[in-house]
């Protein structure tokens, strides 16, 4: 098909991506993604610090539409609701790019090394997301809760959506792992207690006994 | 108050944890912990691989009683009702410890390395807990969801307890996190459909604009 050409960024975007896709990330080397690209190593060093950036360059920007989205929510949304808001305006930056995205995702999730620094940046956009909430009035921990949560079912909705970026886009992967997330927690014994309530003694199990649901 | 004398290893522990939480843990080295302890830095090294090990030693050890209860708990609890007996076994050990394991959560917390460390230490536990509700005939998305919310909520429990371990155990902690969890979860528009059920259609936000609860 057709292509606008593209610049060096986005060619050396692509052949870093296509190489760690084929040997890994651990196994390909900068110079090979400057070759692959037709370019000098020194070119690749102008647009990216490491071959690491080429992955996570977007930095921080990525979470932007995400706590904005959560900021922006009507104001009789929930805390939950207010960041499935957030959810789906992140997931529509990623179905609009398409496979590019989840080849991403995969990469990084194949290696220890680019998945530990995930989960690191995953565990900073619940904070930068629960600070949203607590400026829309949500207390604490509901806004920790909700955060995280949130970053649960981007997860979960993630996983699906590389496996198969074809039959469904991942703000609907999103929304069904939001109705999975509130259908497992509201299994069992669920809370009658206003909140901060004292659900069990502190000797007894956490919940009742029997799931009775 | 009278104590008994504790071994090499204990010590070390102890002179480790007060060096930590006194002057911050990249600022203490080996051979001040084993000075304070009125040990060698021999002695140090035949108990700990490097002074990170003080804080994590434990390794997956902490792990057990958590997947063990999962597993155990009675047939008929839902998913999270499962993890709740996991959170309690795990918070009871804890409450049991006291101080001292507080002391461990704060230090590892003031710290980005040691709190990156314990990001991925949550997110293997994460794994071994979807792991053992797979076991129990839960499905997918269910158990990795009920799993990475009982880590949520242990989290927000901790950060509660290390802060004031007198007032209440951190059993009773987890056990009122996870009653605020389910509180944040089912406000909102709430899941009637059944499982796996399409909520909104994909270019709609994840919920309903208002907070219909």
């Amino acid at each position: 098909m057709p292509r606008w050409k593209p610049d060096a960024r986005a060619r050396l975007q692509e052949a870093a991506l296509a190489l760690f896709d084929e040997w890994g990330f651990d196994h390909t080397s900068v110079e090979e993604i400057a070759d692959r690209a037709g370019l000098t190593k020194r070119t690749f060093f102008r647009h990216f610090s490491d071959k690491r950036e080429v992955l996570f360059g977007g930095g921080d920007k990525a979470d932007e539409p995400f706590v904005t989205s959560v900021r922006a929510a009507p104001a009789a949304a929930g805390a939950l609701d207010a960041v499935s808001y957030g959810l789906n305006a992140l997931a529509a930056r990623f179905d609009e790019e398409g496979e590019q995205a989840a080849r991403r995702f995969r990469i990084v999730r194949a290696s220890p090394q680019l998945w530990e620094r995930q989960l690191i940046k995953f565990a900073s956009l619940a904070e930068a997301v629960a600070r949203a909430l607590r400026g829309r009035g949500v207390g604490d921990p509901a806004a920790i809760l909700a955060a995280e949560s949130g970053i649960t079912t981007l997860r979960v909705a993630s996983d699906r959506w590389v496996a198969d970026t074809k039959t469904k886009p991942l703000r609907q992967l999103v929304a069904e792992a939001l109705v999975e997330l509130r259908a497992v927690a509201s299994e069992g014994p669920r809370a009658t207690e206003p909140r901060g309530g004292m659900p069990t003694s502190p000797g007894a199990p956490t919940t009742g006994r029997s799931g009775d649901c």
